[in-house]
């Protein structure tokens, strides 16, 4: 019975904002997804854990429950408590299992599922011990102080302000401070026809997956591309099909054979600093993507998620377009705090109306308090100068994560524009390697996961969390020396 | 030409959060929507309300082009501007009014639609001159400094506690203090395995709707019920059916009749303070209800929204259902704040995995910023001793309400349980009465807004915040006298 040390278990820091059930849980599943604790193999007893952490046997008790509530340990009669082997928190009804279709058609083989690791992706508190796969940057790199000083700043203002439902579109002066921005990027969004704030990217490109297709219509997205979007159209029903992503945008060739023969309603696009290859869009390319779009009569999302963090002078389809065609989108969980939850899509007005109607619709208006707190954080200059040091800092970290993954000989065969994510062929099937990975405690993304026909790969996406973290490269040198 | 004095416009107030053109173009939506300037009448030129308002002529060029963009007033050339005759926001694509279909099976008679109302609704800041349909309660019956002073609070918190994505089911502390409200309730609920937070009630709808029905089901709802859901499930593609609305609750033997017919997937019901009648589920019925679902195998979504203006005792189903079949949804627009857009779903536990993974599909998680002002907000006393002020305001507002409506011959036929609406029977067609309220300043919610089938009524919603408005009992009675 492989059981792990006790030393393994961090004890509780005091947090008066946390209770200490909630952190022992949070510490429990980020050891579990990360595989710090393996599957399979048994908890301390509640005892020996609450005399450990110093805490009382009854909050580990709850800590249990509310774990096997979750599905990430079962309680076996008389023997303790153990990690659930099947890495996705299992369904009681055994019935239901909606929105799954991409997963369920994901080669059994896989260790790792897409379920699986956005659950485990999202449990982790943003600073996981080992990254090797972490969706955000390092908590130490952000401006928290930003965040907190603009919340205060909010809670300061007559408390009547975000008593209503607040506009339809979203909060006007964050409207227009986006649009400034936009049309810096040559994107010309007017605040009050082309803006629609939404709660996140995501819920952009489902509002606009609800506007543009229905079940049967073909979606293009790129090979390989984010692996989320994947789920979301198969739980749209809608048929998918992967143009292949070169490092000076999609095949170009392919696009027009696939746009041709399946009539796609729609495109979906990273043009800047692509996920996950970090590849930006060349002019000639981008020209030719809309000349096809025009043609064939689709739309193209335009999801620019990482494009904050190019250094500046990556073509935008939405500028060249005019947004015409381009429904383009972004947000702040990268650059900001993802638990704002705050994005904006812009379009053509009759789009933005389409869109508007749908988000009202099935959701109401986006929480004006949070459009608050974003506009005041954005308004000061120190959100720009957070930018610009987090930019430097992602570029510092990914040349080092390059540099030390070329000792490996892990090949990065373009270099990426810029970004968090390194696209590195580790020549061998990057599922085996992440599920050797796993057993060291470590969570990879292996190339499998970005492919929309879940495709053996060689590719692993690298996080450039990596760099500043000495018991990752022991794993990987261990793993690919 | 018929152009409204300028004495009508109120001179902003200097409010630094609020830019000068918003504050203006909000004053004038107002007037617009509640009718105060008429459809067709020309406004004042730009260099005449400049000088009145005391504001540049470069702001009000401002006001009126932002105005002109969202389709409330149009330019006539040579003319000036004149406010927008149709009452919807005019599309300028014309081809997609996707989620209207509802809308667009209206009568071409009605005056007033689900677009326009809902349009309205929204931008009125929860302060109408003349509330004759508010969706929300007047601000200064809220406790704004509540919210404002937990908004600090959260803001005084390390600012990397919502750096992260958060929990996929929301922030634990607030899901627990959920769980002990509703298990006052003496509904079930496991803060681990039984509650989702989602943002606003309407999110939970839709959520829901993903998870149990597709195009073509059939989706039984209250007949009368909230006319939003009607648009909402029209977009679905679902067939809808009304099941007439007893004061003891839905009509047992239509019910009985409509699941052996059309093998519905699911019931949307308000039991406790239905909208808009504020009746009251009772036990007997409530027991046949759920007897019905099992039977015919349908689930119920009890929403809840109104149920915390009730005195206390009235049955919840997923009380009775111990959730089971019956999906309970409650949030706090109406009693702490709309723009915090946070509710929650309490469900059997497979649902709430079902329902979870929808969520992160469809928008990741909601943002943890706001469930911790909640959190906040209701783990102080204070919001108790809120909730039993505004109860009690309500209950003086809608007897008084009541009274002088029956002093103008408005039935009601059944007092209400509680809430903030009053159903009343003008007697003669209520699409008519709103239209000749309307030309009077003063927006009123027809019975036909509230009919699935948008059917003639003689019914009004009367708010209860009528009660404190002497304009509005002098256009009452003059139409009503």
């Amino acid at each position: 019975m492989n059981s792990p040390a006790l030393s393994l278990f961090d004890p509780p820091q005091l947090d008066s904002d946390i209770t200490l059930t909630e952190q022992i849980s949070t510490m429990l599943v980020t050891k579990i997804t990360q595989l710090g604790i393996r599957p399979g193999s048994r908890l301390p007893s509640v005892r020996a854990l609450a005399q450990h952490l110093g805490v009382s046997r009854f909050t580990i008790v709850a800590v249990y429950n509310r774990l096997s509530d979750e599905g990430w340990i079962h309680p076996r009669q008389g023997a303790g408590y153990f990690v659930q082997a099947r890495q996705s928190p299992p369904r009681d009804d055994g019935g239901m299992r909606l929105g799954s279709d991409a997963i369920e058609q994901t080669p059994s083989h896989r260790t790792l599922d897409v379920s699986w690791l956005l659950h485990g992706l999202l449990r982790d508190v943003s600073d996981p011990a080992i990254p090797g796969s972490a969706a955000l940057l390092p908590a130490k790199w952000m401006d928290s102080e930003l965040l907190a000083s603009a919340t205060r700043s909010v809670g300061r203002a007559p408390g009547h302000l975000i008593l209503g439902y607040g506009h339809p579109r979203g909060y006007l002066p964050l409207r227009q401070t986006l649009a400034s921005r936009l049309q810096a990027l040559d994107i010309p969004a007017n605040p009050d026809s082309n803006l629609l704030l939404t709660a996140g990217v995501t819920h952009a490109v489902d509002l606009v997956l609800r506007a543009l297709t229905k079940p049967g219509d073909t979606v293009l997205v790129e090979d390989p591309a984010w692996f989320l979007v994947f789920g979301r159209l198969a739980a749209a029903g809608v048929q998918v099909l992967g143009v292949p992503r070169t490092p000076q945008g999609p095949d170009i060739d392919v696009l027009a054979q696939m746009a041709q023969a399946h009539r796609p309603k729609l495109f979906i696009v990273n043009s800047a600093v692509h996920n996950p290859t970090g590849y930006s869009l060349q002019a000639s390319n981008a020209f030719q993507v809309l000349k096809l779009a025009q043609q064939h009569d689709f739309h193209i999302f335009e999801d620019d998620t990482y494009g904050d963090l190019h250094a500046g002078g990556a073509i935008r389809l939405a500028a060249l377009d005019g947004l015409q065609r381009v429904l383009y989108a972004n947000g702040f969980s990268k650059t900001l705090a993802a638990g704002l939850r705050c994005a904006f899509l812009a379009a053509a007005p009759g789009l933005i109306n389409t869109l508007t109607d749908l988000k009202l619709l099935s959701g109401l208006t986006t929480p004006e308090l949070n459009e608050r707190v974003l506009q005041r954080a954005m308004s000061s200059g120190q959100f720009r100068r957070h930018l610009d040091r987090l930019r430097n800092r992602v570029d510092v970290a990914r040349v080092e994560t390059m540099k030390r993954l070329s000792d490996l000989d892990v090949s990065i065969h373009h270099d990426p524009a810029g970004g968090m994510f390194v696209w590195g062929d580790c020549h061998r099937d990057s599922d085996q390697l992440a599920r050797s990975a796993a057993g060291e405690g470590m969570l990879l993304a292996p190339g499998s996961l970005f492919s929309p026909t879940q495709a053996p790969s060689s590719h692993i996406r690298f996080s450039v969390a990596l760099a500043e973290n000495p018991a990752a490269w022991r794993i990987l040198e261990k793993l690919l020396g």
